[in-house]
Parts: C-alpha cells; sequence; structure tokens
C-alpha cells in the first residue's frame, strides 16, 4: 500500500512521541503447525496477563450482569471489559475515577478493557447493537440516539435523562483514562450495512483520523503509564477498503489491533472479511475481533490469527435460558430432538418443556458449578418462574463453557489438534 | 386449662399411632442466667444441625432470591425455607419428589423447613402478606385469590394458571412429605387482623381441628422417616385464646411449636402477644416465630425463649438496596444524617444520593463477601442502574449480617451479656 493512499490522514499526523507501552507486552508463545495462523501468546497487562487466544466477557455497566468478579474467576474468566458510552451516561467517568478506576470499582482486579463508545452510539443511531455486525434490521427512528457526527466527532441524546453529549476521539480518551481499564480503542465510527460503499470509504477515512486524534491524545494524556491503545480496522464488507485500514493500523503505533465495522449479512461473508484482514495485520501486535462470539466464528477466528474476542453472546443468552452445549449434547442426549441437522444449534434453551423433568446437569462433563449443583430441570422451574437466580445459573455455565473453549483451543494449538478439537465443540449439522 | 375446652377438637382425636420423630432432636445447651428465658439449643434434623436461636431464610420458589446455595452457605446460613403454596401451584410437588425433594433439587443441602400454604393462601386472600402479621392494608378484590373456607380447607384460584385447587390439612402434608423437607407445618388459617374475635376464635378451632388431621396424615404417610412436624398456635390478639390454643399445641405429639396468626397492628402488641404465647409454650419442644426478623423483634423473642425466626425481609429489603446496618451507623458514620432519632433505622437506603460517591463499604467491620470487596458507591451505582448484582449483593450483607447476629445472640446469651450485645445492634432511638 503506497504511502500515498493515506493522504487524508496528513492533517492530523502521528503524535511527536509516540507511545512505547512499557507497562505492556504481546509474547507469542506457540505458532500453529498445522498451516493456519493460530497461534498462542500472553498478553501482559498491569493487572496481570491474558493467555491467548482468549474470551472478554461483557460487563457493560461495570457488571457481568447479575455474576459477582469472584464467580467470574472461579469460571476462569481472565479478562472483563466495559462500555464507555454506558459509563459516561452513568454513573460518569470522574465518579468511577474517584473510585479508583474500574478494577476496584468493580472488585475484577484483573486485566479489564474498555471500548470508545462509538460502537454503542452508532449503534444506537443506526439500528441495534447486534444488526449493526450482522446487517440486520434497524431501530424505529424514536429509538435513534445519534444526533449528529461530524468531523468533531458524535453528539447524541442521553438515554439516562436525556441531556445531550458530545463523544470525541479526544474526549473518549480522556473518558477512558479516568475509567482506567488496561485495554482502551480508539474512537471509530460503526457503518451501518447498508450504506453506500462511498460512504463507508468516507466514515473509514474518518475513522483513521480519528484514530490519529485518539492517538495523539493519549500521547499528551500520557495514557501509557497503565493503559495500551488498539487501533480499529474498518472498511465494511469492502476488500480494497479493509486493506486500506489495515495498512493504516498497521503502520501507526497503536498497541493492538481490533476488527471493527460491519462485517456483512451473513457467516460467510463474516468470516471472508475476518480472513481477510487478519491476514494482512501485523502478527507481533494483539488482534481483537470486536462482538463476535459464536463457538464456529471463534475457531474460524482462531485458525485465522485472532487472538481476542468479546460479545455479550454467552451472558445475555444465558440470562435467558439459552445454555452452551458441546456437539455430544445432539449427539447422545436426545431431548434436544436428535441430531437432525434442522434441530442442531450451539446452545439448547432450558425453558422448552422438554426439560422440565430433566434431572440431569446442563452438560455431565462440565466442571461449572452449575453443572456440579443443579438439574435442567431446577433450571427450567427457576427460568419459568421468573426468579433471577436461573439466569444467572446459565450465565455462569456459558461463562465456564466460554473459558473451557479458549483454554481447551490454546491446548489443541500446542498439540496441532485444532481441528480435532473442533470436532468436539462443533456438530458437523453446523456446517452443512 | 381444663381438657373440656377442647370438646371442639373430640371429633378429629389423635392418631392411634402418635409420632416419635426418630430422627430429629432438640437439645437444649445453655439456658440464661440473666433471668430471661433466652436459650441456646441444637436442632438436630436428618440433614445437619441448627445452632439456635436462627433465623430462616426465604426461598420462596425454591429459590433465595438471586443468592446461589454456595453464597448462602459463605454467609453463614444454616437453615431455609421454601414456601408450599408457591411450589404446588408450580412447578408442582411430584415434580419435587422426582428430583429428590427439595434439598437435592436447590442445591442447598442442609436442613429446610416448608410451610403448610395456608398462610399465603389466606393472606393473598384477605390481604398482602406482610399486612396479615402486621394488621395493615389488605389487598383490592381483584387480587384476592381466596375463594373459599370451609370445615374440610380452602379453595383458591393459582396465581399461575388461573385453575382452581383445594388445600386439605391433609393434601398439605402429602404435599410438604413430597417436597421434604426436614421441618413441616400442620396448616392453619392465618386469620386477619380486622376480624370479630367471634371469627378469631373459630377459626382457631378449626385450625385446631386441621392441625389434628394434619397429625394424623403425617402418620398415616410415617413422613416421620425424614420429617418433623411443628403445631401452629392461633388466637390472633386475645390473650384467653392464645392460652388454648398454647394448650393445644403442647398436648398435641407435635415436634415442635410455632407461634402464627395476627400479632397486631403494632410492635408493642405483637411483643406482648409474643410473650405471652411463649411463656405458656413448653421448653422442651424448639419455637418457631413465623414471619417476624427485625433486630429488635429478634432481640425480644430470644429473650422470651423463640429458637427460630422466619422472615423474607432481609432479602427482599436487599433487593431494593436496603442493608441493615448495625448502632454504629448512626454514632459514627454521618452519610445516614447521623443519629437523630427520626432518622435512625435498622437499615439504610443505598439508592439515596449521598451514597453516590462513598467509597466506603456497607460496614468495614462485616466480613461478608460485598463489604470485603465493594464500595456503597458500587453498590449505588448498580441499584440506580437497575443491575440485579446490585440486589444480589446488597442480599448478600443482609444474610451474612442476619447470621452474624445471630451467632452474637448465640455466644452472648452464653456469656450472660444479652443486653450489652443488644446495645451493639440496636440504636437507643430506635427504642424510643
Amino acid at each position: 500500500m503506497p504511502a500515498a493512499s493515506l493522504t487524508h490522514i496528513e492533517s492530523v499526523g502521528l503524535p511527536s512521541d509516540a507511545p512505547s507501552y512499557p507497562f505492556f507486552a504481546f509474547d507469542i508463545v506457540h505458532e500453529s503447525t498445522d498451516g493456519s495462523d493460530a497461534c498462542c501468546g500472553v498478553l501482559r497487562t498491569p493487572h496481570g496477563d491474558v493467555e491467548t487466544p482468549n474470551f472478554v466477557f461483557c460487563g457493560t455497566k461495570a457488571s457481568v450482569k447479575g455474576l459477582t468478579p469472584e464467580q467470574l474467576r472461579e469460571a476462569g474468566t481472565q479478562i472483563v471489559l466495559s462500555n464507555t458510552y454506558h459509563l459516561l451516561v452513568w454513573p460518569g467517568s470522574e465518579l468511577v475515577e474517584d473510585m479508583g478506576g474500574l478494577q476496584e470499582f468493580t472488585g475484577f482486579r484483573g486485566p479489564m478493557l474498555t471500548d470508545s463508545g462509538g460502537y454503542q452510539i452508532f449503534s444506537m443511531g443506526h439500528g441495534s447493537v447486534s444488526s449493526e455486525i450482522k446487517g440486520q434490521r434497524t431501530l424505529p427512528d424514536e429509538m435513534r440516539s445519534l444526533i449528529d457526527i461530524s468531523e468533531e466527532g458524535a453528539t447524541f441524546r442521553s438515554y439516562w435523562d436525556g441531556s445531550v453529549k458530545t463523544l470525541t476521539p479526544e474526549s473518549s480518551i480522556l473518558v477512558q483514562k479516568q475509567l482506567g481499564a488496561d485495554i482502551i480503542l480508539v474512537l471509530d465510527e460503526c457503518t451501518p450495512f447498508n450504506v453506500e460503499k462511498s460512504y463507508t470509504e468516507s466514515s473509514m477515512r474518518r475513522s483513521h483520523r480519528w484514530g490519529l486524534r485518539s492517538l495523539q491524545e493519549f500521547s499528551r494524556l500520557d495514557c501509557q503509564q497503565r493503559q495500551a491503545l488498539y487501533g480499529i480496522v474498518q472498511g465494511g464488507t469492502c476488500p480494497s477498503l479493509r486493506d486500506e485500514s489495515t495498512h493504516f493500523v498497521n503502520t501507526t503505533p497503536f498497541f493492538g489491533s481490533a476488527i471493527g465495522g460491519s462485517l456483512g449479512a451473513d457467516r460467510a461473508t463474516m468470516h471472508s472479511v475476518v480472513a481477510l484482514t487478519a491476514k494482512s495485520l501485523r502478527r507481533d501486535r494483539p488482534i481483537h475481533l470486536l462482538g463476535i462470539g459464536g463457538v464456529r466464528d471463534i475457531f474460524h477466528g482462531v485458525r485465522h490469527g485472532i487472538d481476542t474476542f468479546d460479545c455479550v453472546h454467552p451472558t445475555r443468552l444465558g440470562r435467558h435460558g439459552g445454555a452452551l452445549v458441546r456437539r455430544d449434547f445432539w449427539d447422545t442426549d436426545g431431548s434436544g430432538g436428535g441430531s437432525r441437522s434442522d434441530k442442531v444449534k450451539e446452545h439448547i434453551n432450558l425453558k422448552k418443556s422438554p426439560f422440565k423433568r430433566d434431572s440431569r446437569p446442563i452438560d455431565a462433563s462440565c466442571g461449572c458449578y452449575t453443572c456440579r449443583n443443579f438439574s435442567r430441570a431446577y433450571l427450567h422451574h427457576l427460568l419459568k418462574a421468573g426468579e433471577q437466580l436461573g439466569g444467572t445459573l446459565v450465565s455462569l455455565h456459558n461463562v465456564f463453557f466460554m473459558n473451557r473453549l479458549m483454554r481447551d483451543i490454546r491446548s489443541a494449538i500446542r498439540s496441532g489438534t485444532l481441528d480435532e478439537e473442533r470436532s468436539k465443540w462443533v456438530h458437523p449439522a453446523l456446517d452443512a
């Protein structure tokens, strides 16, 4: 990629004293021998190490819904994120700073990540959060809170008190400094799926300028004393734009690279965008894939070199009674309707009637607190009765499940058995 | 009390083979030396021992709301109850039996208690649950589910599916046998506060006949193989009726005695009814006070010989952000508005604005998980943001608080320092 194509960001430029991230490191400890780009690494942060590949759980409003930090830790969790947008609106980042930062405030005294706040603003502006990445339905007008996007930043209406707020690259970095997570992100616009390529392109270039302004502010505020900044690759589903954005992120002194923006309307497109983007990203920096957490998607991402993933899916699913299950369930259990390809999913819905009198745990081979102590019948009862313990216990299973998945993936990378490992987690019907 | 006054129950009579409760015992291990009736005991059940005095937490629908059995145990909980009425309506007692009984179903593998189901039926019929005991407002007609009370039993409409169900003394015992709690209760009518003495009297006598029918069924079903039955003293606020009812319970082969029914409209009446009733109850049987859980009420009850208490108060309060506090809080903390008598309560409301930036734990001297890990500011944030973790963490504090209270009370009974102990928990302004 010739430097000439980056003329649109020359107006911003690099900080004179580029950060060196003295308190962070990313060490690759094992590279796959099976021809894939999978690798095991260690992401070192001031609050501890994260073994990669790994999964980042969502504690949107400074709480992974319904779970204590102790429960998260016991389920094997190494890293949690919180959302800048939500915390900015309530209780405010100054308050979190006064209380010692997110780790002290939430009691999760391990590595944490915050996003820039842009994702929520734009997804609430253009459509629902998940519809952004996956190109689905959009929100009705009255639920949209985005008022304006300009070169300066984004103006939106607070869902908390209706007040009008502006988020700029600079204010996002300040807020994230106050929140104090180990890993923080540049402000970007998460472009919707259904826009013209020309909008995606101009938005991407503005996001690059915002990325540089974020880096400038990161330097100016000397955030590197306890934080590391990730750039974000945009470009929608267009290969040439993804290429341009990858080049920008690779050549800018960020600590890590995140893959953001719209990944298309279906799984095949998403996989192809992820593969293409990850292939061009530097391997000496950690790569985070934003907002993706399906089991198949994680195996795909890991093979293409993704180091960390995040998604509300495991905990949101759990709250509503969906328990993640391995391939075995469909082959041997019977209660899910067998392994007919139209029945097989990555999870089961414990609210369904076949589980009403089922005295077995979700998964007898699972070592989580829920599977060691409770039957499907009890979970079904709690979920149907509206007892919040039901959602908590299923979420806890899902957290353990994801951490077990990531641990087994790391182990399989080391032993060169990622394909065999995948066949234990993903039913063939899901690939049909 | 002459036997002649019990003629109204002769039509029922005692079972020919009265239960001997072979797997239960109540051992008094220390009697107070300070002139009160306080004593320390051990209530031995097939699922373990309960040190008395103690507090029974409410797991209404087979779950202490938002808390896992592990969290309950770690907070010092020895015994939990579930409500027969709620479980009868959903998921049904046969299902709980099929799943191995309440202890296995809920994962709380310690002593448990069920009520007879009558309390909820009558309180939902006559008024709200708490209004029954405390003589407050009643429910609007459309929320009343009680259809009929007759000699046979009570007919009510299920809140779950609208179906009409009948609860008799016999069916209550069968259902409680299926649920499988260690301690079970006879069916009684919990008479409202605002009724004529003549209704309270005739209702009480019917409750006695129901008590005998409950005992007959307990014997017939051989429940004593794993359960113990408590009789219930009725009689409202009328001393002569309480006397008659106490005599009935004392002379019937129940394992324990519970004090039920309306205890009047104010704390003074309640204390006088409890004192009067407990005084006449046998001391070789455990005495349970139904539905009372205020700190002052517990000190009062303990002094008059009450061994166990239950109430939704600590966990319901916690879910809504109310944290129980000791006397110290009002004398030294400042954030509650000082020790002005019009401000002092047994709890603080963490949703209030003075706690927004308060980095202290609820109580620095409390060893609970919540106080060891979280600030008032974090709890305030969670509660205001509607994060269920807030209610869970405050409930957990309240459970620990109640268990600490009961442990300290037992210790104070042994050392003859109950008055000094009370002064650490109850602010003088609360006695004004």
